[in-house]
């Protein structure tokens, strides 16, 4: 029997009847044969509610107790919303039962507010799915070697999800979300934007990391990791829809490179909004200037992005990086106070109103000119580049942000995205 | 240095500013030097909060497999409880720690929603005792020896506080309650009603168990079981009164009798106005019989409290108890139906509307006439008395529910209650 695990999320779970609503659905996939095991992630608001509770209390920011005790507080939500989705089913009469992380347990490592999972056991669940059980799990927490509850951070729930299908050796991991899967772009932006049947687990970890937040990234690593077949689905279908439909809606992330289909060139348009770009002008080219200057902004646990340095001219050379918006103005201070005066750079530009585009296809790998076919469409639009960064499977240009969605528009229509035969298969 | 342990009331942990208040009237102990657990219940509400939603999902009669999740639901209500608590200590600069029942562990039978502690694991909490942390646990709740969170039935963070005192051999174990202490008779009815400084382990047991709520049962046999000191006091007194003061308020539990001092003969008034009355009339009076009415009772789930069988006359005995009113309707229909006619009763009387009126007091033992000066003061009130039921330290009548208020009143100043020399010590 075909062993499925299916991840919900807050919304899905966000009130009694939404949960019964999930309790149906599950239940005809436990009646039509498939062993059953499901992670719900807190209902909607609850977590942030928990949150807010304990920044009143604590406004400081937490040291190491602090965040053991946030972690342990956070961690109520998903407990709660699995022992609703275990009596809604009873009450559907269908066998279940729920554990928390601990139960489980899903060991993890004590890094408190974004911990990584380690081992699950998967004995106790496995007894219970020979009983006949739908096993419900909580997404979003585990337990450290210490014994202590841990959390995974926002969006944890999907890794959770996926973890537990790999420990479990599931035949697929269906994530279901507010959207029906993941699209050629956000089709807020180009309206011809087209849903994807398939895409590949690298693509998809090029999209998610983009921006394109269908996923959690850290979900996509652990399903390639693993090779977890994994779908995205719309939690918005009726529940009662044939089984058959549901079992192939949404698109499904792959790991096998299918040779048969014509492989598209590109899958994608990300984009991200939310970037800001610095600039260190004449940095004195020799070794260790580049960990001189991105380590103290590590150090202060901001998170750093595009990271470009061009050839030298005369022993000097210009670093550029990319950091989150909201993490701009903190590291400008740094630079400016630290890291500039100590290496001798000659000045510093930072400009917050960017964006990053980047094109997605596992196809670029043995296509040459995509890249050059991407510069000439934002050419005729008359936008102007000011970052390049290229990988296997992408190529992301810096743009000044009022040209984004113009950028997104001309190159989904430049790479034919909108057309069926873009598609990696159908 | 001193081990004490605070146990807090839903009402006390009500809001982020009365946890934050909790927390100071903590630091001021720890910084006086005490090593100090905490036991906290839910924030108020929190706990019907939860339970509503449970309900909600599952409004059938909950079996077992529905028993353990929702205690595994509602015992996130103290989860969240001990980890704000922690927070707020954390804010205060005190360092602490919070634990769920499963983590200390606190280890309970399988009992879901009514579960007995068994042995609760010390170890962890004295390190970090020992390492000059304040230690907070979760109230109402255990880990069954399958690794299922249990709770303990409603007011079970009274039996959790005592049971950590006594684990952990703790100096005195102090319950923050909504009243300032024990008093002779309830304030609200007899205005002349007097707290006591100290009461008896054994008295304290017949007034919880009398209906004077002011702790649980459980809780006090516990402390009797280990002669855990048990305190009741105000958690209304500002936090920061004198330790001192707040050391000596309240009502202290005593397991020593004072031989110096004057016993006084009764301690106090309890009552009970949700009792109904049971009476099977014509039981053949033969060996077993008090089973087969009993059994049927008990097998539903009813607590049956006084039970009373006079002589028999030509073979046959009245048989009479009292249930919880609540329970009264599914009693007598379970008697009409089964029980009366097995056992060939004549006729089957009840009566909702009773109360039970207790003198409680441990010089009862050795001081005659105290029960004739309660029938006589009754009597004089032209209360008529429809059952009577004695232990060594108590003499309990059931009468009409209308008289309750008047019983009390005039049992109270019968036995001088009001005046100072009643008290057993001062």
């Amino acid at each position: 029997m075909a062993l499925i695990v299916h991840k919900y999320g807050g919304t899905s779970m966000g009130s009694t009847e939404r949960i019964r609503n999930v309790a149906r659905r599950v239940a005809k996939w436990a009646r039509a044969g498939r062993r059953m095991v499901v992670v719900p992630s807190a209902m909607s608001g609850e977590t942030n509610r928990l949150l807010a509770l304990a920044k009143e209390l604590q406004p400081d920011l937490p040291d190491a107790a602090s965040l053991r005790e946030i972690d342990a507080i956070a961690a109520t939500g998903e407990q709660v919303s699995v022992g609703l989705l275990a009596l809604a089913l009873h009450r559907e009469g269908v066998p279940a039962v729920s554990y928390a992380g601990w139960q489980v347990p899903v060991q993890t490592d004590s890094a408190f507010g974004k911990a990584r999972i380690g081992h699950i056991e998967g004995a106790r669940v496995r007894a219970d799915l020979d009983a006949g059980k739908v096993v419900i799990v909580t997404g979003f927490q585990g337990l450290d070697p210490q014994g202590n509850v841990t959390t995974l951070g926002r969006g944890g729930s999907d890794t959770s999800a996926v973890a537990v299908a790999a420990a479990l050796g599931a035949d697929e991991c269906l994530i279901y979300t507010d959207v029906d899967g993941v699209y050629t772009t956000d089709p807020r932006i180009v309206p011809e934007a087209r849903r994807l049947h398939t895409i590949s687990f690298e693509e998809m970890l090029e999209m998610a990391s983009l921006g394109s937040k269908v996923l959690q990234i850290r979900s996509v690593e652990f399903a390639g990791k693993y090779r977890v077949p994994t779908r995205v689905l719309s939690s918005f279908t009726p529940w009662d829809i044939p089984l058959d439909e549901e079992a192939r809606s949404g698109t499904l992330i792959t790991f096998e490179e299918d040779e048969k289909m014509e492989q598209a060139v590109v899958s994608g348009i990300a984009f991200n909004r939310d970037e800001a770009k610095i600039t260190i002008l004449g940095v004195p080219d020799k070794p260790g200037i580049a960990f001189q200057i991105l380590g103290p902004v590590a150090d202060a646990n901001i998170d750093i992005d595009v990271i470009i340095q061009n050839v030298s001219r005369d022993g000097r050379t210009d670093f550029s990086f990319t950091v989150h918006r909201n993490d701009y103005a903190r590291t400008m201070e740094l630079l400016k106070g630290q890291v500039a005066p100590a290496i001798g750079a000659t000045e510093l530009l930072g400009d917050p109103k960017i964006c990053k585009v980047s094109i997605v296809g596992i196809g670029m790998r043995s296509h040459v000119g995509v890249a050059s076919r991407m510069f000439r469409t934002l050419s005729e639009e008359g936008i102007n580049i000011q970052m390049i960064s290229t990988s296997e499977i992408k190529t992301s240009v810096v743009i000044d942000e009022k040209y984004m969605e113009l950028a997104v528009r001309a190159l989904h229509k430049a790479f034919d995205l909108e057309l069926d035969k873009a598609v990696g298969s159908v």
